[in-house]
């Protein structure tokens, strides 16, 4: 075993200080952190959901053998167990973000068990990528196919050696849901990585253009490009919006703008652009001659920073998540996205929706920006997470005019393609999407209940399907309300500087909500 | 099924063209693109090995129910199935880089079968990163696990959600060849992605330390991060070599100068400086005076290049390939890279051994760089291909300050690090590290005396174990003995602008090694 050296360190945790909090809306989930941080453990009422009181819709249920709700044995969070547990993991890896460890072997459906047993309904789900609950038959029965033995045994390199079966794969994972326009699928690794592509292919395909289509490229491009210089290696920009999440490596990272602790101290590209998000009130409806303003603002503000003489590098795309999920869940209206899309396209700019934790289900439509109904469809549409599969689809002329441009040695994997294809299944079979915008408008109404018995307390409920969000007043009432609900067996995680997200499971029923609505209410009660 | 577009498309293949082939040796692996593309099948002489003549040596099997040898039934390559093949799986992606479409149920051992049943020793390995075999029969046994059934379902986010066994997992599977030095390690998802928060970690710590170990963050850095200015921003640079690969994403392909095809059209850190690696002639030991020359040389510029001074931005680190590869197997002695350490040390910089392709055992050592018995051991040691898993071995200084700073949704995946355990006690069980220095010793001898035999046709055989490589004269003639010994069965891969690399698995035996040598023995004689 290695050196324990990080247990008891004197390393503070800075997530939790105030330097963090960095200004305005687009901090973050600062505090996270501290929630369990080993060394604070906090008190439980143990006990087995005596707060119960909504009776339970009897719909026919989805997952069958979960217990009737959660359960907490221990004083504390973390107990004995997982504390022990967490601490000899931290020997090896860094589990300051670690909020439990779990047992899988016990966990099913919509409930997550931890070390010491205690029962929690899972609405974060392994940040928001668990699609069909803990141990899905499904998923366990695709796990024993041959097809999957032989892909987990005989990994290929998709690109120079791809397999006989992978062309099925992709249609019978991907393509029967492709967004409308985009035939093409770029297969990768993880979400950050498809944004990552996806970027290099809207570079390659502006340059092209910019060239002419079918130019032969200039010596001096090349010879440049190898010393990272001008014009090989052009200065020109993927545009994003304050607020958004793309992800963490060099490229993504210059377009995320929620958190100044994932970007510190991190080389960036200095000029690419971010633009404001439309900062709307909730409810919608009742706010929408001041929200359509906002956003005709920003809108106004977008279509500067796309102009050629803006002061940021040439833009050659911008990328949109349909809610702003790590930056808070910031929604905007269909108009303003097909008022997005229309400026991309007056400006000959191409549009990357990144639907990496909007899609595959929870907000009611298969990919979020179906909602829009876009006169145009977007150029690229990314994915991850609930498909457990990463990439993007795309428009045939993002390939790029040779071969090896957008490459790597695996490029994806097709063990998770092949679980993709049986979540897309499940999905049709039992009409998940369904699930999740009849769950949803029922979370909905019944959240905005509570926000209108609470006032001071919760505020701002907001979202679409389960991808549901709503305010507390400050950061730290925030944390506080987390770590409450955790308290009572209900998992959840913040987002933004203050609000706290709901993403549960596409198999999340009724029940479900009606436990963590209860909790909810018994929170605000004691608050 | 998708419009197929590209099936007969317009679109010129561009790496073909010489206009790709940039000056000097870091021109990487030219031409392979055409090899095999659709439109230009190319001839076999149809036949099961009848060019055998060397006596295979009866070293106990490693692999059980292979075939004697390679077999072509098609008259030409791509035989009519796996071009049918390669053009449905067009119309949903890019197959130009494309050698072959591979049935994987007929694969076993050091042989890969296509869709024509035309069966092939592969001594490329799906780009170097099949370690056992195909259908390896301890990683199927490994694949039917409980434990492996139980991560395929249950997919954690290892930074928030931890399993229960994933402490365990990563001792099993990591810690026990865990480089000197380095007792933690990160788990990523591939070689760039490790490589890219490797170098994160490397930022963070050399701004840390600048500030001061314990010292708060200002506001001015918080708030210009957000904003990717400077301070908050800085402008600091991971220092590479000229002809070194270390990935494809926006970081990583700043530091990467094999290939204008790569980088061309993709923005890039303008000042991360590239430092020119060692040029040596081969065979090292008959040319070591000047060698010697050629490192002093090398290294006088590299530390020009590390001095606060220095034209380009401040470096934070420098990261080297043991032995370049995509580059085109360039190698270095032990004295270079201890005075590349011996550099960083005196100039405050870390230093990152990229063991991505060379890692886990074909060198003959686990880690190659274990060869080079460094005073002080590498800062961080990343690793992918072979191990299946992706990651980075570190000193324990090299965690960040606060939680979620090097972070993202899976963290890795626990299923390749299953695998990567199961790799490793095949390794250790049948000392596979050393079959690959036997099996090289031999290949080495048998190669050079074929060198001798053939002057004018292949030159400079280099290696250490079984990874392998020698020059063509020219980038076609490297293009033309690559096709020439897959016609022959045997599937190699190019690297630099005209050589030819082996990466056959760690299960690569000596009767193996006399049909590779054969084959090459009958090409040598028809060029």
């Amino acid at each position: 075993m290695a050196q324990r050296l990080f247990l008891g360190s004197p390393l503070k945790s800075v997530a939790a200080t105030s330097a963090f909090r960095t200004s305005g809306r687009v901090a973050g989930h600062p505090g996270r952190a501290n929630l369990l941080h080993l060394s604070r453990p906090f008190a439980t009422s143990a006990g087995t959901g005596d707060y119960l009181t909504r009776k339970h819709s009897d719909q026919k249920a989805l997952v069958h053998g979960e217990p009737s709700g959660p359960k907490i044995l221990t004083g504390t969070i973390p107990g004995p167990k997982t504390k022990a547990g967490l601490q000899n993991l931290d020997s090896l890896q860094d589990t300051r973000a670690a909020t439990m460890m779990t047992d899988l072997d016990k966990s099913i459906g919509n409930y997550v068990v931890d070390l010491d047993g205690n029962t929690y309904l899972d609405l974060y789900c392994q940040i928001a990528s668990l699609p069909l609950g803990y141990n899905s038959k499904a998923l366990m029965d695709a796990a024993k196919s041959p097809e999957m033995i032989q892909m987990l045994v005989n990994r290929p390199a998709l690109g120079v050696q791809p397999h006989s079966t992978w062309a099925k794969t992709l249609e019978e994972a991907f393509m029967s849901v492709a967004p409308k326009g985009l035939t093409q699928v770029f297969t990768a690794m993880c979400g950050s990585c498809s944004n990552e592509t996806a970027y290099k292919a809207a570079f390659m395909y502006h340059q092209r253009n910019k060239r002419g289509f079918n130019s032969k490229i200039s010596n001096e491009d090349l010879s440049t490009c190898m010393k990272n210089s001008e014009p090989g290696s052009p200065d020109l920009a993927i545009m994003s919006f304050e607020g958004g999440f793309h992800g963490r490596l060099f490229g993504t990272l210059s377009s995320t703008h929620t958190k100044a602790l994932h970007k510190l101290d991190i080389p960036a590209f200095k000029h690419w652009v971010a633009s404001p998000f439309p900062n709307l009130k909730y409810p919608l409806d009742k706010h929408q001659a001041e929200n359509d303003k906002e956003e005709a603002r920003c809108l106004a503000i977008a279509e500067e920073k796309m102009k050629p003489n803006s002061s940021g590098s040439p833009v050659v795309a911008v990328i949109v998540e349909p809610i702003q999920s790590e930056g808070g869940d910031n929604h905007a209206s269909p108009k303003f996205f097909q008022g997005l899309r229309d400026l991309t396209k007056k400006h000959g700019i191409l549009m990357i929706v990144d639907e990496v934790q909007t899609g595959v289900g929870p907000t009611g439509d298969f990919w979020a920006h179906e909602a829009w109904n876009l006169t145009t469809p977007p150029d690229i549409v990314t994915f991850s997470k609930k498909f457990q599969a990463a990439g993007w689809y795309h428009r045939p002329e993002l390939r790029s005019d040779a071969p090896y441009r957008n490459f790597n040695t695996w490029m994806g994997d097709p063990v998770r393609a092949l679980q993709a294809k049986t979540i897309l299944h499940e999905i049709k079979k039992h009409d998940l999407v369904g699930n999740a915008r009849e769950t949803g408008a029922y979370l909905k109404k019944e959240l905005s209940t509570i926000e209108s018995k609470y006032p001071g307390t919760i505020s701002a409920v907001r979202g679409r399907g389960t991808f549901m969000a709503f305010d507390l007043p400050t950061p730290e009432a925030r944390d506080v309300f987390v770590t409450k609900l955790r308290a009572l067996g209900i998992n959840t995680g913040g987002c933004g500087p203050q609000s706290i997200r709901l993403r549960p499971m596409l198999v999340f029923q009724k029940k479900h909500a009606d436990i963590f609505l209860d909790a909810v209410e018994k929170v605000c009660k004691s608050a």
